[in-house]
C-alpha cells in the first residue's frame, strides 16, 4: 500500500469528552492534529503542555479558514453541533460530531443533505458500535449463524443522576440504539411505541420503547435512572441461536447460545417447529480501546480505505426515533416513522 | 384452639395437574378427601390403589348431591371450569378452581357474583403466590422497607412448546400476574398496553404487557416461547430498595438491594433527590412445598382461620387483564380497565 | 447385532441405596431381575408390590446356589461387602459392589485376586464416573485437546452431618477419587500427603489430600463437613486448556477454557513459554440418569460388549489411597503407594 | 485536634511501583514530600514536571543527612531494601519499605531489632491489608460474629508470567499472607507444610501451603502461574458464619453466610452440634483507593494518632513463612516455625 499522508485534523470543544477525542485521534499514525479550539483558556492551557505540536485557539474560524484541514471533530454542547458542522461542511471539511448529531430532526436532516451535496463525510460518534463486544454481536448477526433475526431486547438501568435537560430516553436509549444500529439499519424502523414514567423530577425517568422493523424483527429497549441495580444487558434472538451481551460482566461479555427453534421444512404445519440445543460459547474478545478503534476507522474512511459504519444518516435515524418515542409517550399510541 | 373437624373435600379432574392437587390436599390433617371424579377409568384406577380411603367415581353429580361435602376442587380443562364451579356453588360448596378461573370474563364475573350470593368461598389456584420466594417478595413490598413502590418488571422467557389453544400471554403471563397480585390488588389496574409477535405459528409467541396502577406504580411483563435462554426474573423497584427475584437460581432466589433514590424533604426541588447505597441481602427462604402451603391455606380459610389470599376476584382480574392485553395487541393502543 | 438374552441378576441389600440400584438395573432391557434379598421383612414387602416379577428372600444363599444367576449386586453395609462378594465370586457370579469395595485394603486385594482367578467381573459402584459432566471431563482429558495434564484440583465442601464411623475423607473424598479415576488410573498414584483437622467431634472433619502421579501430574482434593457454603468444584488444568466442572451449577456444569501456556518448541529456554487465549465453551451435556447409564454399562460388560470402566482394581486403588491418607495425617509426612 | 505539621517525607526508588507510592503519599494533607531519589535521570525527569515542589536527586545520602526528614519510603529492588532501611533507621527516620521487607530472614530480623532500638516505626507495604474488602473481612473476623475461627482458605491462580528470580510462593502467596495477617498475627503460626510443582521453567510454578495456628485454626493457600482461569478467592470459615471474599467480582466482593455449626452447650456429646442457617449478606464497601488509605494510616502513625497495622514484625513473619515453605517443599515434611 502506498503511504498516505496523515489526515490534517482539528477539534472544537475541549470540555468533558473532547480531551478523550483529542487523545485518541492524536495517537493514530494516520492523524496529524494541527488545531484545537475552545473558548475557555484554562482548558486550552491544561492541554497545551501535553500536545506541544498542536496549536490551540479560542476562535473556530481559524479552523474553517485553514484550507489544509481535512477533518473537523466537534465535541461541543448539543445546541452548537448543527451550526458548527454546517460551517465545517460548507468549508469543505469532513466532520465527526459527538452524539446527538443535532438538537432537532430538522437540523440533522439539513446536515445530512449538506454533506451529500458537498460530497464530504459526516460521522456521528456512536462509540458503542466500536466496542469489541458490539462488533462481535454485529458479526454474529451478519453471519447467518443466528438464523433469521427475531428480536432485540436491551436494558440499561441504573441509579442515575436525574437530568434537567434530557429525559432518560435521550440520555440512555441512544446507547442501545447505537448497538442496534450495528445489527440493523435504523433507517428501516417502521413504528415506535413508547411508555414513560416520572416519579421524582419533571423528566421521564424510566421508559420502554418498542420498535418494529421489516420481516417481523422488533426491538425493545428499557431504560431507567431509578434502578438500584445496574443492568447493561442486550439479548439478540435469532431462530437458530441467541446472543446475550452483558456489559456489566468484567470479561465474559458475550455468550452465544447455540439453540433455538426453526421452521421444519419437512412439515408444512408451522405449529411443529424443530428445536435445537447445543453448546454455549463465550468468545474471546479483542482488547482494543473503543474510541481508538473508532478514530482509526474515521481516519481510514477519510483515506478512502474503509466505508463509514456510522454515518450522518444513522445519527439522523437516532434523532427521528427519539423524537417519535417522545411523541408516542405523549399520545399513548404507536408513531409511524 | 378447639379441634375442628377436617374439611370434607372432593376433586373433579385427575388428568395432568389433578393428582398433584389431590395428593397435597389429602396430605393435610385439616382435610378429609372423600370423593374423586374423572370420566377416564384408567386415571381412576391408577390412583385408587394409592388412596384406599377415597371413593372414585365417573359422575360429578355424586359430589354435588352429597350434602356432606364442603369443598370442591376443580382441575378439569378450562372450558368446563365455569359450568362445574357454578354447579358446585349452587350446591352450597366452597370451590377451588385451577387457573384460569373460566374461559371468558363474562363467565368469571358470573361465578364471582354467584359465590357472593351463596356466601361461599371461591378460590383460584395461583400456586406461585404461595412460593416462599413470592411470599418474601410480598412481605417486603408490604413492609415499607422498599419505600414507595415504583415498578414491577418481570420476564418469563424460554424455548417453549408452541401451543395451539392459547397464546404466550395466556400461557405464561398468568404466572407473572400471580406474582404481581401478591404485591398489588390486580383489580386496581387502570390500563393495559400490549405488543405481541408471531414468527412461526399462528398464536402470539412473544409479548410485552404494560400495566398502570394508581399512584404511578406500573408493571411490565415480558413473555416468550422463543428464547433459547430460560429467564424467570422479577424486579420490584421501590424508592428505597429493590428486590430481584430470580426463580432460575437454585437457592439464592431473592436479593434485596438496600439502595435507592428518595425525595429529599429538606430540599423543595424534586431534581435533587437523595441517593442511598447499602448492603445486598439474600434472605434464607422456607423450604415448604408450594402447593402444600396453598392447600393448607385454603383449608384454613374454609375453617374461618385465615382470609383468602387469592379469591375469585383475583382470578377475574387476571382474566380481565389478559382480555384487555389481547385487545390492545389487536388495536395497537392502550385499553382501559 | 444378534439378540442376547437378558443378564439374570440378583440384588442383596434393600436399605437406603439398594432400591435405587434395583430400580435402575430392573429398568434395563438387558437385565432380568430374578431375586432380591434383605433380612428385613418390611423392606421386602414395600418393594414386592412394585416388582411382581421379582422373587424376594431373606436368605442370600438362595442367590449363590441358583446356578442361573449371572450377576449379583451388593448394596449392604460396608463390613459385609467382602464376605458376600467373596461368596458370590466363588459361586461363579459377576459382582457389582457398592463403594467402598471392602472394609480393608487386605480384603479388597483378596477380592481382586479372586475375581481374576474365577475369571469373573468385579465392579465397584463409582456412580460419579457415569455422570454426563464427568464423562465429558474424561473425554476432554483423553482427547489431547487439553495438552499435557498438569493438575487436578477438587473441592467438596458443605455443612455435612458429622459421622461417627467414617472421617470426612472416607465420606467425601471417595467421590473426587471417582472423578479422578475417570482421568488417570488411580493405580498409578505415587505418593499421598494429607492434612486433617478436627474441631467438634472425634473424626477428621476437614482435610486436604495431595497425590502425585507420573510425569508431574498431581491432584489436590479438599473436603470438609464444616463449610456453610456448598462447593462441588473440580478444575482440571492442562497445558493448552482447562476444564472447570462445577456440580453446583444447575445446567452449565462444564466450562472449557481454551487458553494456557505451552513450551515453545522454537525457543530452547523453557522460561519463555507461549501463552494462548481463546474462547470459553460450555458444552451441552446428555441428560441421562447416571445410575441408569452405569447399570447399562455393567450389563453390557457382562455381555462382553464393553470393557469395565470401574473395575475392582479401581476400588482397591481408592482404598489404598484412603488408607495412605489416614497414615499421612497421623505421621505428618507423605506416604508412598 | 491541634493541627499537626505535615510529615516531612522522602522516597527512594521511582521505578515501577515508586511513582504510585509517591503520588499517594504526596496527595495526603498530612504529608510534605520534600525529596525523591532515583539513579535513573529519565525517571526523575518524568516526575519533576508533575511535582514541581519536590526536589529530585540521584543520591540517597541527601535524604539520610537531611535531619528535617522524618519518614523515608523505600521502593527499590528487594536486594537493596535492607541496606537502605538500615541506613535510614540509623539516621533516625521512620521507614516504609516495599514488600518483601528484606531479601533474607536474617536481614529482616536485624531491621526489626534496629527499629526497636532506634524507637522508630518500621512499616512494610502490605497494600492488600488496606483494601476495603480485606478491612471488612478483618472486622468481621474480629467481631465474634463468625464464632470461633476454624480455617482460612485462599486461592490466587492465574496465567502468570513465569519469573526467573522468584517462585510462585514468593510472587503471589505474599498477598494471601497479607490478607491472613489482617485476621491473625502471622507471628503465631506454628508449622508450615508446602508442596510445589514445576512444569515449564526452573522455579516452583504452582504450590499449596498449609499453616497451623494455636487453637486449631489453620490456613491453606494455593497459588499458581499456570491456571487459565483467574481466581482470587478467600474463604474464612468460622463456627457460626463464613465469609467469602472474591476479588474477581467487580462489586460484590464480600459475602457473609450466616450459617454454621456450633457446639451445643446443652449436649455433652460433641457429636451432636447445632446447625444454623440464615441469610447471605453482601455488605456495601467503601470505595477508597487502597494505597491512599495505607499512606494516610502510615502518616497518622508517625503523628502518633494510630498504631501500625502492618509492622516490621509482620514483614519478618512473612519472610519466615516463605522461607519455611521453601524448606518444606524441599524436604517433603512440615517445618516448625
Amino acid at each position: 500500500m502506498p503511504a498516505m499522508s496523515p489526515v490534517r485534523t482539528a477539534i472544537i470543544g475541549l470540555g468533558y469528552w473532547g480531551p478523550n477525542v483529542l487523545r485518541n485521534f492524536a495517537a493514530q499514525g494516520e492523524c496529524a492534529m494541527v488545531l484545537a479550539c475552545d473558548r475557555d483558556a484554562a482548558r486550552r492551557e491544561r492541554l497545551e503542555r501535553q500536545y506541544p505540536s498542536v496549536r490551540f485557539t479560542a476562535d473556530a474560524e481559524e479552523i474553517f479558514t485553514d484550507a489544509s484541514i481535512e477533518l473537523v471533530l466537534i465535541a461541543t454542547p448539543t445546541g452548537t453541533h448543527a451550526p458548527l458542522a454546517r460551517r465545517a461542511l460548507e468549508a469543505g471539511k469532513h466532520v465527526f460530531v459527538e452524539k446527538p448529531l443535532a438538537a432537532t430532526v430538522a437540523e440533522a436532516e439539513e446536515l445530512v443533505a449538506l454533506a451529500k451535496k458537498q460530497k464530504k463525510l459526516l460521522f456521528v460518534d456512536h462509540t458503542f458500535a466500536f466496542a469489541p463486544a458490539v462488533e462481535k454481536l454485529a458479526s454474529l448477526a451478519g453471519s447467518q449463524s443466528l438464523g433469521d433475526l427475531l428480536c432485540f431486547d436491551s436494558a440499561r438501568l441504573n441509579l442515575g443522576l436525574l437530568q434537567r435537560d434530557a429525559n432518560v430516553i435521550e440520555d440512555l436509549a441512544v446507547h442501545d440504539l447505537s448497538i442496534l444500529s450495528a445489527i440493523v439499519p435504523l433507517e428501516t424502523a417502521q413504528t415506535v411505541l413508547a411508555v414513560g414514567f416520572t416519579h421524582f423530577g419533571k423528566q421521564i425517568e424510566e421508559a420502554h420503547m418498542h420498535l418494529t422493523f421489516p420481516r417481523g424483527f422488533h426491538a425493545h429497549i428499557h431504560v431507567s435512572w431509578l434502578s438500584p441495580v445496574k443492568v447493561r444487558r442486550t439479548l439478540l434472538t435469532g431462530a437458530k441461536a441467541m446472543v446475550l451481551y452483558d456489559d456489566a460482566e468484567p470479561s465474559e461479555k458475550i455468550r452465544v447460545y447455540d439453540k433455538g427453534v426453526e421452521r421444519d421444512a419437512a412439515k408444512p404445519d408451522p405449529f411443529f417447529p424443530k428445536y435445537r440445543s447445543g453448546d454455549v460459547v463465550i468468545p474471546a474478545l479483542a482488547t482494543v480501546e473503543t474510541l481508538s478503534a473508532e478514530a482509526q476507522h474515521v481516519l481510514r474512511c477519510v483515506h478512502g480505505e474503509e466505508k463509514p459504519r456510522v454515518s450522518g444518516e444513522a445519527g439522523l435515524a437516532v434523532l427521528r426515533i427519539l423524537d417519535a418515542a417522545n411523541r408516542s409517550i405523549a399520545s399513548g399510541s404507536p408513531v409511524a416513522l
